[in-house]
């Protein structure tokens, strides 16, 4: 597709590399950019200036953050002694919107795959251990994904730190609420039952 | 939602103006740009700056281009006689793939809305008279959208033109190619009945 401007052409290529985002997506994204007034528009493109300079990893659990330590390790009402950890910052957001959870976050920045050549070295592994050796910790709580890459890198981790005596857990699998046993995939329904409790 | 980073924050919000984006997609398109790497993120936020800055209307058809004229006013090859007059950029593509048209445009930016208060005076018809008083133009082929504000806008032009003596046309309607009979909605079957040709 031509667009008869370089700019222009460039500015939906841009946006077509985002994730989920299809040609006709990124054309109206692309044509909205240019229906704004121009200091909108600039202010765009300063937003992801500066959120590309300003954020960085939290020192402590690796959540992405404007600051040296984030929000949630900052906050001493918080359980330091509790650690979640997640696979991405989208995760610990999901968690933290349950409301639920008091404690702190170590977030891997991925999952193990070695189909895509993701290893553990290229997670925040070595800092997890870090955090787990100056001690302090009591549970970590396993988050990360139920899928393979997920599974194998919770997994990985509780023979990396199991060892070192401390409590592990893993989220449960089971029936998502709401769902009707009826339509609920083979494989869900079996963790479900494995993972039944009494009434 | 609180991300703990303001400018994390602001970059979701951002997104979430865009036509057609939600929450979910703007958070992962934010957290996208933050896995960028920092040169590709900085890239991103320059290529909105640009098109921002050197992208502005052609002087003559008001198409979007970088030049003072577009690359279509400037091919000397194209029937300048022919005007097909569109609301947008977008729309001027989807005939321009076409590949069947050969002839110029004017982009309007926009239909009249009384509802949304955007008349005559806010959209390019003040140059489009001035091109047709120029002289030299045969035809205009009405081609903006079938829906109220297209036609509205359609009937405006029409009665503002139409005393100079120039040829006018408007886009058929009728079926959407391969759509069943059956299945037609009927406002497009009775246009399709009324513009029913001999074979």
């Amino acid at each position: 597709m031509q667009y008869g401007a370089a700019a222009l052409q460039k500015l939906v290529e841009q946006f077509e590399k985002m994730p989920g985002i299809g040609r006709k997506t990124a054309q109206r994204m692309a044509f909205y950019v240019l229906d704004l007034p121009k200091e909108e528009g600039l202010e765009f493109s300063d937003t992801i200036r500066q959120a590309c300079e300003k954020i960085h990893r939290c020192s402590v659990c690796c959540n992405l953050t404007e600051n040296e330590k984030c929000s949630i390790c900052s906050d001493e009402s918080r359980d330091h002694s509790t650690i979640c950890v997640v696979e991405d910052s989208q995760s610990l957001l999901a968690v933290e919107k349950t409301g639920e959870y008091k404690g702190v976050y170590h977030v891997l920045h991925g999952a193990i795959s070695p189909i895509d050549g993701i290893g553990p070295e290229d997670l925040t592994v070595k800092e997890l251990l870090a955090r787990v050796n100056e001690g302090g910790i009591k549970e970590i709580i396993l988050a990360t994904d139920s899928d393979v890459e997920g599974e194998a890198t919770a997994m990985y981790l509780t023979k990396l730190i199991k060892p070192l005596g401390l409590k592990i857990t893993r989220l449960a699998s089971g029936l998502s609420v709401g769902t009707d046993v009826q339509y609920a995939d083979g494989v869900t329904l079996s963790k479900a039952i494995e993972g039944r409790f009494e009434v």
